[in-house]
């Protein structure tokens, strides 16, 4: 690596390098520069053109089966380099080695996931939706939902958590789609993904114009996209909204899909005692999603409900074993926590945690970085596990504020329905996750936590070793949430091409709708 | 009705009238002004949270086949009072008995198709979409993808056009989803929707708040909304792109479904000769699409595409029909279109022909409004059925001008590819209907035009009597179109009913999904 040349972009088919610098690249552990970005100069309406001309007619000319191909053999690419990805994960999000296989093996597992359940859609370009439809009188005329490929590309605006998850989990949909893409990650950390693409596009493995990677700021990329193209962002809130609001964005009326901030709850159920396997399971899971990845997943828990009776023991099961998580540069392997990903995100989760602290106290952490051995403090982006304990007549910091970092807080409840309407207060999130034996008292939150929440996580005794995860985004699974997580919907199996496809109600005789039907393939 | 007295509006379970006069509701055949609206001064904040607190619950205690019940005694007492609502129409709207039918009959038969629908729903509270999928190896832990209703309130913000349907083809999948709902119909044509909303009130079939109407302007409504409540608009491009990026509306998240303007298209096939029946089933559905409701329905044909060697053939079989269609007065028998809903549209429409005059040719038609015998020009609002034939070297204007009343434009095209990249300038539409004889370029047309559009209406000669129209709206089918048309879905079944619920994955033992799906019914 050298860390005098700027991160090249792959549009319209070349490797091309922006002017100067935009955005450093920095090892968060230590402060070291790895390398830059910038996208400065360079022409994202042809990027954009070349795309849909060329990757979109290659792509849209391949069957569904042939596309899943494209995945499998993707995948095996990274696959074959992932030692690469590993130190890189490691050096430029701080990642530990379990951080980095979620962010690596996450992509390639997904990747692998969609090629195998797309091959069975065989020769097919597009899928119906539901049985035909009578709608007259007359038995010949009748309609069918299809969904065919949109003609434009799907732009991705990625986070800087995931440079390789993000980047694959969408590219996963939106090829087999027979749509082309353009990536656009997190400056901060998209060393990884240009080196992934720049891998994929090396092997020769996609149809030239599929996979387009723009490695620096957007520029003026949203003043160039047209209705037939799609915008799938994963990011914070206040990005979100500029992009949905962007006058071309409006003007062409784009799609958008955005997974945004969320203030994601775990709530231990009433009456639930102090070291049973319900309560061990749920202090486990805690504790895990706090630290994975320093906290900067977008489902990690953020808010901890338990029942008043069961606040001390929570308190004190969960400092314990946050006690245990050793804190240092992840090349260190006694470290199982590392890094933020730089300063800048560094001194936003302090600020959050000095924000939530007005309303709670500090079981652990502080509103400072830690000190630790061996570490300059003025160079690295560590935080501390930091727990607090909501006081009484705690406001709505504790139910607003996204510390994207290691930290939860812990807020007692009376009774179930101040359970269920403490949760809400979060105003709409990514996922939920609900620990008890009671299966009727898991029903009802299923139900009432459901209708703001994209999926909930019921763990009773008997699955507590089985299930995968609070934080966990499971490619078979529904994934973005209601409200300030962005309404979006990725993921969830087939069910997440249909962003990427038009849905068309198409109505005709029964002869042409035969017709159609027989060279498509069924949705389920 | 005394023309002295605004018009009240439903909200927080009592009729409130707002302060002085926001608009006047005129008869656009003759101008006398009907009645008044506004809404200046009623709490709107307190009239969503009755909505979501009073008739949100009581919706969500019943079950799918309870509400399916709501929905047929809506439409009985709407039948029971169809002779008064066409008279308003008629009066406020300008409306022949059949435009007046459209709207009328249309908005009680989607909900009678509803309440047919929904009945075996039975018993249950929430729906299961497609089956449960493993995650892990242990079988015991799976997942499900449950749709719950949501726990706000539906706003809904209707057009002008369609002040019965537009109402109830959306109470019918908010109300059958457990969702309360507040509509604000376009003042200049509420008469109707008021009364309605009034007879349904009066005779007490749904429980109190599910069903509250504002009448008047929108005042501060949209900063009230929270991330449990959605926002379904009908409407213009520009209203949209305001709801869309209203500060407290992105801020919470809180959902949006928009329909808005569309250039449809219909498409006559290469080679079909005059005077066969595909050519006559395309010039009886252009002739029909241009004049009824005076052109004012979102989904109209607003642009012909004909092969070069028919333009001619085309241009005098749609004058012969156009010339036929006798502009008046909706109260006299003979009139078979009557006005624009009044002058502001009228004068709208006229800018936008004069527009179109830039780059096209009248065949009928003219930028100014028709003489017509017993009309006072000044004070009514008509415009004379318009077509256009595209010139040589046309622009843009072609394709993204929406003239909003009986108006549509020729487009000559000389090959297959020629016409799908002319139909695809419009931006994304709702509709598009195509003629022919040629099954095999019928196929080719949906797919390609389908990637564009909402709904591909295919014609061909054996369906040529049996259709149920290019711009007739199918409770049973999809409804919405992408890019400028909006990106929104309603109706299509139960598929209408996904906007107001929300899908969560549900990761559990199967025990506990097994509990859940027995008390839910599946999808399909």
């Amino acid at each position: 690596m050298n860390a005098g040349e700027t991160l090249e972009s792959y549009l319209g088919g070349a490797w091309v390098r922006g002017q100067g610098v935009e955005t450093e690249l920095v090892n968060p552990s230590n402060g070291d520069v790895l390398t830059s970005a910038s996208a400065k100069g360079l022409d994202l309406q042809s990027a954009l053109a070349h795309a849909r001309d060329k990757g979109g007619r290659a792509l849209r000319a391949l069957s569904y089966a042939e596309r899943a191909k494209l995945l499998g053999a993707v995948a095996d690419v990274l696959a074959a380099n992932r030692a690469r990805y590993e130190e890189t994960a490691i050096a430029n999000s701080g990642n530990t080695k379990i951080d980095a296989a979620i962010d690596i093996d996450g992509g390639i597992g997904t990747l692998k996931y969609y090629a195998r359940l797309a091959a069975p859609l065989g020769e097919a370009r597009a899928l119906i939706d539901e049985k035909p439809v009578r709608l007259a009188k007359a038995e010949n005329f009748q309609a069918i939902h299809m969904l065919v490929p949109r003609h434009g590309v799907a732009v991705h605006i990625n986070a800087f958590n995931f440079p390789s998850w993000g980047l694959w989990e969408k590219a996963a949909c939106t090829l087999l789609a027979g749509m082309p893409m353009l990536a656009k990650p997190a400056s901060a950390t998209c060393l990884l993904s240009q080196q992934m693409v720049r891998d994929v596009i090396a092997a020769k493995v996609l149809p030239e114009g599929a996979l387009s990677l723009l490695c620096g700021g957007i520029g003026d990329l949203l003043d160039h996209v047209i209705a037939d193209d799609v915008i799938a962002f994963t990011g914070s809130s206040a990005t979100a909204n500029r992009i949905v609001a962007n006058p071309n964005v409006l003007a062409r009326g784009a799609r958008v899909n955005v997974e945004a901030d969320s203030i994601n709850a775990a709530l231990l159920a009433p009456g639930v005692a102090a070291a049973t396997p319900a309560f061990d399971a749920f202090i486990k899971e805690v504790a895990r999603e706090m630290t994975v990845k320093a906290g900067q997943k977008c489902t990690a828990i953020r808010r901890v409900f338990v029942p008043a009776q069961q606040a001390n023991a929570v308190t004190d099961a969960l400092a314990a074993r946050l006690a245990k998580t050793t804190v240092g540069d992840p090349r260190d392997e006694k470290t199982r926590m590392g890094p933020l990903v730089n300063r800048a995100q560094q001194a936003a989760a302090l600020a959050g945690i000095a924000r939530l602290a007005r309303e709670a106290q500090f079981v652990t952490g502080s509103p400072q970085a830690p000190r630790l051995d061996g570490i300059d403090g003025e160079k690295s982006a560590f935080v501390a596990p930091t727990l607090l304990k909501a006081g009484d007549g705690a406001g709505s910091a504790l139910h607003d504020t996204e510390v994207f970092g290691p930290c939860a807080t812990l807020i007692p409840y009376q009774n179930e329905a101040e359970a269920f309407a403490l949760v809400a207060r979060g105003g709409g999130s990514l996922v939920a996750s609900v620990y008890g034996e009671d299966r009727d008292f898991l029903a009802r939150a299923v139900t009432e936590l459901g209708a703001l929440h994209g999926r909930v996580l019921a763990v009773e005794p008997s699955i507590a070793d089985a299930h995968t995860g609070h934080g966990i985004v499971m490619p078979q699974c529904h994934h973005g949430g209601p409200g300030r997580a962005g309404n979006g919907a990725e993921l969830g199996g087939l069910y997440g091409l249909r962003f990427y496809h038009q849905r068309v109600a198409v109505q005709g005789s029964t002869e042409l709708l035969g017709t159609l039907q027989a060279t498509a393939a069924a949705l389920k």
